[in-house]
């Protein structure tokens, strides 16, 4: 899927969000847990109740791995049950995976091959070795990490490099760009406050950004439209604990249908505000 | 296991020897490829040839994920085989993990608890928050990356902070320092010439520097050992590919105790040249 295609998606669903599975074994219903695969049971039915008023899901992969082998089982069949139900979906693999040569190419196999993710969050510390397998697979994209919300996010982030003048997070906006080009890269913006935002889209102004932090980290849905929003809209707002905790009954999937309409209305209104739809 | 318990292997073993388990199913020998779980029998043929002559294993988590979740089913096999192998072996999953909060608990969790690793590469990126969970669990090590080998670390290991004058991969040396004890945290340090490790050694005298880059990356480990060493050793010095693929045939292991045989004779004389065993 490419930037414009994705676009489309946007247009179509009147939304840009992206819906974070984090799917924790300890948090989801009781009444789930008698099942063969709880994770898969739970995911399905997020995804069947939500999948209208989504454009992206983001499994955290974290949250699987720490169920074993097992854990992968669940992963595997909640791509392929977001497949059938909507091709079309943009499906992220949250991995913040970093590593150079044969194992990062092992990683780009893992997330285009072994499953069918379209996305990958890659952590930039090691350079365009990281990205570099990711990029050589058409249509498939790299997210990678730019500014991050966390507190401990400037301990490294903010750095401002001697000779360019760019704090680090500045440096890996430019130099992701120079990497690949904006049907390929997209980078994670931690940012939900006005100037932060413009800065950044000085720096990335067609780039699209995965942002984290609406919902249960605080952010506020009308700066990051007003201030990030790009003419391809540009930009995917994720929420995770919000939708898919909203309730811890059986009604859990129509609570986060009730949870995603609401960011979903508002996104619409913000796209007819720029004029998208 | 501490840094103390670490230095009396080494001195038990006369080794600091890091063996990767990188195990490509596209390299192992042929005949293999017929039982029920070719990358365990690999690796298990590997750890009964070798485990006299290492302190450590570290599986590279990317060719385990690239088979899905029965790679998983290798690795949680490879590591129960090691434990019962040789319980005081170091077992580092290298997985390059890097996230924040309840995500990057999980992580810890998977390694410490889902998998008996006593130790986990992590990228920095993100700050503390990364490593934070991990360091709650007694007696388990962080593996930060600092400097890279590759190419493209210089991408952003070296910018240089305007404010301390520190390059990037300089401040993870000392905020690492900060995070943790020289019983928690380690550092990933790919440099193999004389001024970069003395320069290493400067920052960081008292921690274990984990070492790649000798054998298939060229690396000398005379230099490691006359520069990086420390009173307590303070190296492991990893190989990978040089060692688990010596040989494609049916001799493998045979071929790979040879190569790691190699290496260990030559720690145990650098070792015995700093009087420290």
């Amino acid at each position: 899927m490419n930037r414009k295609q994705l676009f489309q998606e946007i247009q179509k669903k009147k939304s840009f969000l992206c819906i974070g599975l984090d799917t924790d074994i300890e948090k989801i219903p009781q009444h789930l847990l008698q099942m063969e695969d709880p994770v898969f049971e739970f995911n399905k039915a997020i995804v069947d109740a939500t999948h209208h008023l989504t454009v992206a899901y983001k499994p955290n992969l974290a949250f699987y791995e720490a169920n074993g082998p097992k854990g992968w089982e669940s992963l595997a069949k909640t791509v392929a049950h977001i497949r059938e139900t909507d091709p079309n979906i943009f499906l992220i693999a949250d991995a913040k995976r970093g590593d150079i040569g044969n194992t990062s190419a092992m990683y780009a196999k893992t997330f285009f091959e072994t499953y069918d993710f379209d996305a990958v969050t890659l952590a930039p510390y090691m350079g365009l070795d990281t990205v570099a397998p990711f990029l050589s697979y058409d249509g498939k994209w790299s997210v990678v990490l730019a500014l991050t919300s966390n507190k401990s996010a400037a301990d490294f982030q903010y750095l401002t490099d001697n000779k360019s003048g760019d704090r680090l997070f500045e440096s890996v906006l430019k130099t992701g760009q120079i990497w690949g080009n904006t049907d390929q890269i997209m980078f994670v913006v931690g940012a939900t406050k006005a100037e932060a935002l413009q800065q950044i889209r000085q720096i990335a102004p067609d780039s699209f950004l995965l942002v984290p932090g609406i919902g249960a980290q605080g952010g506020s849905l009308e700066e990051v439209s007003n201030y990030g929003m790009n003419d391809h809209c540009g930009l995917l707002v994720n929420s995770s604990r919000g939708i898919i905790f909203a309730s811890k009954g059986e009604d859990f999937a129509e609570k986060a249908a009730e949870s995603a309409g609401v960011l979903q209305k508002e996104m619409e209104k913000h796209l007819q505000e720029k004029g998208l739809i």
